[in-house]
């Protein structure tokens, strides 16, 4: 396809297709004449990948070039290594010393995971970020809201096996890498609204009087 | 107590407190003599609440100052009602007539709320909030992730069951309230990262060779 039909099958404006081009974000088409280049579903698929990772992960524009690189770089990897690569970056994790406190709190995570026998690299970014929440709790004054943190990841797992069976139907790699990072960063507001729901229906019961 | 002691009980520095008092934001405490007063309990459980709404919630102070009014007005409501009052302006929703897509995935909302048999008022912010998170997958073109919705609503009960467990312990309402608010909004945080380390669990069984 021409790089106008790309455009309208992507909704991905020409000028910032062209942009992308120069920048290396898409590989460049297969020239038909000097001025005139083909492209195919890689680049439709590409295409949607950068808008996920710059439009819904907020990601600049220099770490997504980083991560698509890697990417490429990393076609004969497993699907697993791939999606570390890509969306540890989106956590935004602080990369400091943690404090005393924050290391302290972090190796009662490993605790939980060790018990809960979730496998979780020791660079992951989610161990800091439960760990800085579970402080958080603790300096408000509610701690208690962690007594049922077992239940918590029960349900997480349930998600989470839920989330990896819909992106696996996906046939290509960059399809599987664009619903993960979407899947991520939008199925928080998924999963933020559907608590709110279901905190109403649950209050009914619980604190309403009839 | 005196002001000075409530300071050092709530982390609220005394400059502080006195602004509360003066914006109504704190009940004025007992005066003991013409310049010295005394605060108690009450006093340190809603300067949590107002600290969860104004740090936590990040409520314009006019917002919490209808809110803690409400609450004290509503003394004989109940529970279920006064959770909504103070929670329905955390969840940010914008007011405006929703666009004809954004109704039709409104009315979608509400066929999903029926089959899962969950009462929620039809005034609540979250069955907006569901319908532009199901939107922007339709609109990344990754529709398809929303095949595993009813196991995501079972896993929201679960964790709303949790949740209002949790809360439920506390004797005053004011209690129940500051929980409420607090484990909404870090609650959010505290989700998403467990489903961050529970997908990298769940991809090492599926996506990662050996």
């Amino acid at each position: 396809m021409r790089v106008a039909e790309l455009s309208r099958t992507t909704g991905v404006s020409v000028p910032t297709i062209k942009y992308y081009l120069r920048e290396g974000l898409l590989p460049a088409g297969e020239l038909t004449s000097p001025n005139q280049a083909s492209y195919d579903e890689r680049h439709v698929r590409r295409l949607r990948l950068v808008r996920a990772l710059l439009e819904v992960g907020r990601l600049p524009l220099a770490t997504i070039r980083e991560v698509l690189r890697d990417l490429d770089d990393q076609a004969d990897w497993d699907m697993h290594h791939r999606l570390g690569r890509t969306l540890y970056p989106l956590a935004g994790v602080r990369e400091d010393a943690p404090s005393a406190e924050l290391a302290a709190a972090m190796t009662d995570v490993d605790a939980l995971l060790a018990r809960w026998g979730w496998q979780v690299d020791p660079e992951s970014p989610g161990r800091r970020r439960l760990a800085e929440v579970m402080l958080t709790f603790r300096e408000l004054g509610v701690g208690y809201l962690m007594t049922e943190i077992d239940r918590y990841a029960r349900a997480a797992e349930m998600i989470a096996e839920s989330d990896l069976r819909g992106i696996a139907t996906k046939p290509s790699p960059d399809d599987v890498v664009t619903g993960a990072v979407i899947g991520t960063i939008v199925g928080d507001a998924l999963q933020a609204a559907l608590r709110r729901l279901a905190h109403e229906h649950t209050s009914v019961h619980l604190f309403k009087r009839s």
